[in-house]
């Protein structure tokens, strides 16, 4: 979750909504991904992912079989559906999103057999950094808002 | 529609899972895609997040508020999930997918304002030829399958 953390705070430093996350296979660091949005113009540039699909390179299969994934917020239901296609084993997040997580936050997708893959999940890692670092970018974003007049 | 069913095609002479999907603003194509997970061997390579990027790329921009999506099967988790996350207006689709659908067959992420998009879903269009494409893919493999004794 620290590398998380790093990848957030990237994403944070080129004025992105700052989510990180790594893929890891027994203990090694396959993939790392951080939220590109807004510089590659792709709603698909979540930091999941990006962890995902760079983890798919490092391994050379779409399959993730024996990974598990750690990201600083809970993920959206695009990123959880990308986890639940990779058959990713387990998934650890940081901070919990109410308005538009699927683990848990708005729906549950991950943690039912509601798909042909069950996900464990662990939810509220390090929560308090990985909250702060959103927190810390939407007062800035605000207070640009305010100042702008919008 | 009839785009989406030729891009499903391709995938099926590609030996992939036939489908296809085309983005469509004030009725122009600005994006189409496959299925192309065993090629390129990345799970987020189904067809809607394919035709998603090539629309935001043609577009400049990941807001994709004017267009509708077409494909040929009902969307996954993440490829609803994408279609929120892009704002896309309208989702038609041909197949419904009641094993792994995420626009009402297992789940309804779409239909509802679970999240800060809500997107208008018509199914079932073209259903028989989409659906036939896909019974004859499975078909073929299924015999394939029984013919090497698996």
């Amino acid at each position: 979750m620290e590398l998380a953390l790093e990848e957030a705070e990237l994403a944070f430093r080129e004025d992105e909504v700052p989510v990180g996350a790594v893929v890891v296979m027994s203990g090694k660091v396959v993939g790392r991904g951080r939220n590109r949005r807004e510089r590659l113009r792709l709603v698909t540039s979540h930091a999941e992912i990006e962890a995902i699909q760079k983890a798919s390179r490092t391994l050379g299969t779409w399959r993730l079989e024996n990974c598990d994934i750690y990201v600083t917020l809970e993920p959206c239901p695009m990123c959880a559906g990308a986890i639940i296609q990779a058959r990713i084993k387990r998934l650890v997040f940081g901070a919990y999103d109410p308005k538009g997580g699927a683990a848990g936050g708005v729906v549950d997708l991950l943690g039912q057999k509601l798909f042909n893959h069950r996900v464990d999940v662990i939810g509220g890692i390090l929560e308090e950094r990985c909250s702060q670092t959103l927190k810390k970018y939407f007062t800035i974003k605000r207070n640009a808002e305010k100042r702008r007049g919008g």
